[in-house]
């Protein structure tokens, strides 16, 4: 049997099929919020394609057949998270392709700028920035609705390559402290390409940003809040360089 | 409740953990048949790792990202079946890691000389390439005990590439019939080129050579059996070549 649509008089947005979600929270009759969900689950989406792809790149490059197979292991997982990603926008009426098309220049300029010259900062790489974008969504997601929430937080899980990408860089850097330094300008590299790519698409994504703001029934973020969430951003990804043993 | 092995007075294999193995097939006590199979499991592990590895290269030429999406797909679909197999390995005593280190070089060499130019070339490659290798490792699963032939049949079933590959081939010739000819003389090269590296393989890994030789409790194959396999694996490649719409 078919789900019911809420019937709470609230006027549901036409783009959204009450059949396909459970349940149409009431935050979708506004077409902005809509419009914002389907950014941020288009923008994730193809984060993880890139993923896939990036890892996949880095596993060439791997040392063993063992690190070979562990990356390859993480890349499929990353993969393995698209599927729900794309069922969801389908749910919201949205196509996934397109849904994921405004964001692939960005997120290509990010990769294309930071394309790792070895094994070590493509270690390094997946863990600092696929960290730093999963803290990034999940700030985000504390304003969304719980379903669209719970899929977002499932989707930016750790599949293991935080603990594999700290192991092998402490133990290349223990044996030549000297890429120590090299890895420290990299992690600060990747951090700052990151911040360029976000304010890209931040100017350019009206709803995305506007999400931020706020709405009749959600919570927004006055300035002093916005820039609370940057520092809390920031020290993780000082706790992360730490974690690799590099200064930030 | 550690399974028990079973007790039919015949000896087992020491290499071959009973705890692991739900039933040691009575195969295994025969070194040289456990050694085989050890070869079989490793060389198909690592040809799923290749897979995925090519598959996750052509995604990068894909025309579109629905067609990224879709092979990235298959090459994730690939890399998942490493797991069962390795953990197979060892369950029978053995280093998945040293068992698929044999066959590196020669499907490393297969890859090397038979690097898709674009994007139709790697499509064609994972349809003929993969299928010619599956047909093969089907015919000599024919020849094993149930549970690693269950495995090895599992691990080879197709995950949805022959379909795409054969929706995108077709339609591609379809619009630029010059293309057909180019296609039609990859599909030749990559067969000889599957040959040369299956000869060589067979000649390096007595084990896995002489398992088509049979054993006491085992039918074995004779010349003529041999000449009718390899009449069956050009008939297959035949028939996938003219799916694709190419003579070959």
């Amino acid at each position: 049997m078919a789900p019911v649509a809420p019937d709470d008089g609230e006027p549901i947005g036409t783009a959204v099929t009450a059949t396909a979600l459970d349940e149409t929270p009431i935050a979708f009759a506004d077409p902005a919020y809509r419009e914002a969900v389907v950014d941020l689950l288009g923008v994730i989406a193809y984060g993880e394609i890139s993923a896939f792809e990036r890892l996949a790149e880095d596993a060439k490059l791997a040392p063993s057949l063992e690190d070979k197979v562990a990356i390859a292991r993480m890349a499929s997982a990353e993969f393995a998270k698209v599927g729900p990603l794309h069922d969801r926008l389908t749910a919201l009426g949205a196509d996934p392709y397109a849904a994921m098309r405004p964001f692939r220049e960005a997120i290509d300029s990010f990769h294309d700028r930071t394309d790792p010259a070895d094994w070590w900062e493509g270690l390094v790489k997946a863990y600092v920035g696929d960290g730093l974008a999963d803290d990034f969504y999940r700030e985000i997601a504390a304003f969304l609705d719980a379903d669209t929430r719970d899929l977002i937080v499932a989707s930016l899980e750790d599949t293991g390559h935080a603990a594999f990408a700290v192991d092998r860089v402490r133990a290349a850097i223990a044996a030549d402290p000297r890429l120590g330094g090299r890895l420290a300008l990299w992690g600060r590299r990747l951090m700052g390409e990151a911040l360029t790519q976000a304010q890209r698409v931040a100017a350019e994504r009206d709803a995305l940003s506007s999400l931020l703001a706020g709405g009749v029934d959600r919570p927004g973020l006055d300035l002093a809040a916005i820039g609370r969430m940057f520092t809390r951003l920031t020290e993780r990804h000082t706790a992360r360089m730490a974690e690799l043993g590099l200064e930030s």
